[in-house]
């Protein structure tokens, strides 16, 4: 008769491990690695939660201290390689093998530590596929999390920033796994309860608030005028005539630009309304205009963003918010939003090769891939039809008998010629090939894939890929748009001038756009403390983006 | 100065015209339609909780209950249309408007009411597709559930069919929007917290459990030997050469047939560890020998299964189980995992037509999409690769570079060549296209397009159209495989012959296996008794497979 029940046991006994050291469910911060090491065993799978805004900051650093006599070779599944100690995890021997979705701040180091051998890699995610395995074949054994507050009983307050919460802590609860808690306070009562108490087996109270990254604001100060362009460009070259009403920006100034402009230039246009209204998004501070003139009728965040709090506060109609009055977050629920409820993902991006696959990669650093890949591709799963959707559909197949043709996502890759460091965005062969040639990687780190794209923007045009017809087409397509790069000098000039007058390239000239218009006075914030006066001081930026 | 509460406020007064019927948040059930009538207003987006399994039946009866002067032309956004009453609310004029994802069941009147104009169609969607837009621009005003128990806090639990209840509460609370749950009983503790009561508005006590349909309940007695030998080919000529560990399964015989031989013939083969070993899964009584032979890690649930209840409390170390003891079943999490995290997705149908789409409505019935679009389409924001996925890309695009050549999904449709009646499987033309024109419908109701579909098996054969290299060949792959239909008589048939010698059509003998030996002596259970005996009586089968 075979033992059906090892897991749960197996449960029983780590929290046993680790009772000694906790009064009910509450155990001292100083015990925490203590506990870690009670209660972890060598070769678990661990989920130490960390995105790419909030971190249980506490747990990772009592993990990096354990002893690896007794805890070691740990297998790491995460959304985030953001600390330093989610690095020295590995080095110390400590963890072994890593399944993870995005590293930004972190990208040069687990590049040095995967050349070194020291992180055996299971594969970089998205969110949402990462999420997946949870409940297939990556379910932790172990989860280390964050949140606001706890009551005595272990319900969990995460405040805006629930985030990766609730997807981390059902796919551990329910099959045998153990739960530890970070919290900023224990209460008698929490303000809302975000994770039920009996999902959760010990609360750690940390002497300082678990770290957030404001990673999704962008001053406004700094958005230079080609941006501007891009911007209206793809306003009135792609929102318009496609009435994008469901959408998702990826991070970056082109896209808070288009933020900028919507109350301005979208206003105009006559566009308000008729695009940009419902969002999968995290509440962008660049956000607070087109929210304060009416454009915005709802917002589902992935997380929260620093500062944003008491402007969520006051906008419930547009956000999603608990009945204690702060955001509820959620980035599982969010990414699906992005996959399959959006007809358009726009974003930056580093590098992009002449069959429009792109990357964020360079040859030293591996950011992970976050939810642009999730959000930027075409969910074929799909089965409702909407105006966008269809257009682009029609555009792409014209020939398929329409009731039998798929619609298809608008993806759209938007950024000047020339980026950071005047590295040029368009590349004959992309980095990212010598990075997996170098870690034998079995999938170079492809951001967005070609087929997926639809749209690309630069301060020179926009290429419609959907109406190319062939690999000869798209490749003219894209370096129609490259400007003075190497892949833009490349273009064989005639070729150029015909998709144009087929509308696959499209100039600003050809849209009735003048260049010389794209000015900062056009943006509806020129500064972080318009923003705040946008918001009639609700938004409270973090300390390094005031300068007044 | 706009006013940002609108929606918060309507919910407090929302919440207030229900107060009188309510003691805290109870309210009797006689009182049920006129909670209703206090808290709905016309127009309304409302989400009445039912999927393909679990109904909020007590709730269905209130609302058809209600009089139309006080609410009328509502918005139902709701995963199924399974019970009289979700079709009478559109009869009567208190709904107007439709989104919605399956309706097995009522897939005739459905039909019938939206020829006669009763039903205004938003569009037929899979599950994960309606829970994302409950986050974009589907976001109900009030929300109908069902759970087994609460307390006076409202704190819920669900039990096993925990099912959409997260997703569709955590949508519509945290926007501003009513819960109103049935329960069986009121507790003074629940089991656990399946749904946090801070998100619960009023709890009605039903005098009766919840409906739950045994919809995946297949009797081993009904499995012929037909199904047997698709059973066998699959095995040996899919799950065998890739390697396919992570799977899901649809509903059908053969599917059943396939879970039966894993212990007997699968066994014989050597596969055992090598497949089959990771799920996305109802709990399907068929499964239990594959279970008590060991050859199951894991299964997530979409929902539970009628009289399993028992035996998933006592397998914790397959299913995901809660602190007592009890399954956590959850769609939203589990079609997430059908998507991202599963190699393979293999179901029957009704019809398959050349190009390889396949549909299961008939010119007179909408049987709705369920989960098997989501689960059977290839994920293109998928990063991570895996063994099966890796190979089944390579067969498809032998010539593109590794590094850049993204894996595919294996997407089997299995069945026999004349299904039902002995209506051929294969048609030149299907029936969802004479639908559509019926009306109207922008998009024709495909459950798999023909590009997503990797493999077809019937009794012929095996069709890989993973290896076709343009059309005809993948006309013809599918003509081989068509028995004698006229789709099949239609063949060219030393074409069909060249692709068998390109193993793109693949003959039972060609696989090693002699028809012959297909016969029910193989399946591991050969009645529903014979899998209670398996389960150590665990499995209480409802009284309809109960012959003995």
């Amino acid at each position: 008769m075979p033992d059906w029940d090892k897991a749960r046991s197996g449960k029983l006994s780590r929290v046993q491990a680790g009772a000694h050291l906790a009064d009910g469910k509450r155990v001292k911060a100083v015990d925490a690695t203590a506990l870690l090491e009670a209660v972890i065993r060598p070769g678990d799978r661990v989920c130490l939660e960390g995105d790419n805004q909030k971190q249980a900051d506490l747990l990772a650093e009592a993990l990096a201290a354990v002893d690896t006599s007794v805890v070691r070779d740990l297998h790491m599944v995460q959304s985030g390689i953001v600390l330093p100690e989610h690095l020295d995890v590995f080095e110390k021997g400590i963890a072994r093998r890593l399944d993870y979705a995005y590293s930004g701040p972190q990208s040069q180091r687990i590049a040095q530590l995967l050349f070194g051998g020291k992180i055996e890699l299971g594969a970089v995610h998205t969110y949402l596929e990462l999420f997946a395995r949870y409940f297939v074949d990556l379910t932790p054994q172990v989860a280390l999390i964050a949140a606001v507050s706890a009551d005595r009983d272990g319900n969990l307050y995460t405040g805006p920033n629930t985030e990766d919460t609730p997807v981390v802590v059902e796919a551990t609860a329910f099959k045998n796994g153990v739960v530890i808690a970070q919290v900023n306070e224990i209460l008698d009562r929490v303000p809302r309860v975000d994770i039920p108490g009996d999902r959760v087996d010990f609360i750690i109270q940390s002497d300082k608030p678990f770290f957030v990254e404001p990673l999704f604001t962008r001053d406004p100060a700094a958005i230079t005028e080609t941006q501007i362009l891009t911007a209206m460009l793809a306003i009135k070259g792609i929102y318009a005539p496609y009435g994008v009403r469901r959408l998702n920006h990826g991070i970056g100034f082109n896209t808070a630009a288009i933020e900028l402009l919507l109350p301005t230039y979208g206003e105009r246009l006559g566009l308000k309304g008729k695009v940009a209204a419902q969002w999968a998004l995290n509440p962008h501070p660049t956000l607070i205009p087109a929210i304060e003139s009416g454009w915005v009728e709802s917002v589902h965040c992935f997380g929260s963003e620093v500062g944003m709090d008491d402007y969520l506060r006051a906008r419930p109609d547009i956000f999603f918010t608990g009945p204690d009055g702060s955001l509820r977050s959620n980035r599982a629920f969010s990414q699906t939003a992005g996959l399959y409820a959006c007809d358009m993902f726009i974003g930056s991006t580093l590098q992009i090769d002449l069959q429009g696959h792109s990357s964020t990669v360079t040859a030293n650093r591996i950011a992970g891939f976050g939810g642009a890949p999730n959000m930027g591709s075409d969910a074929r799963g799909r089965r409702h039809p909407s105006a966008p959707w269809l257009q682009a559909g029609q555009e792409a197949d014209p020939d398929a008998p329409a009731a039998l043709r798929r619609g298809r996502k608008l993806v759209v890759q938007i950024g000047e010629t020339f980026g950071d460091k005047n590295a040029p965005t368009f590349v004959e062969h992309l980095d990212a090939l010598v990075l997996a040639e170098k870690l034998s990687l079995e999938l170079a780190p492809i951001m967005i894939y070609g087929d997926d794209v639809s749209h690309i923007v630069t301060e020179e045009g926009i290429a419609n890929l959907l109406l190319c017809r062939d690999a000869d087409e798209r490749e003219h397509a894209i370096r129609g748009v490259a400007g003075y790069t190497p892949v833009g000098r490349g273009r064989d000039k005639r070729m150029v001038e015909r998709l144009r007058e087929r509308r696959i390239i499209q100039r600003p000239e050809d849209l009735g756009i003048n260049p010389l218009d794209a000015n900062r006075n056009m943006l509806a914030a020129r500064s972080v403390k318009d923003l705040v006066r946008w918001s009639g001081g609700l938004y409270a930026p973090p300390a390094r983006f005031r300068n007044w």
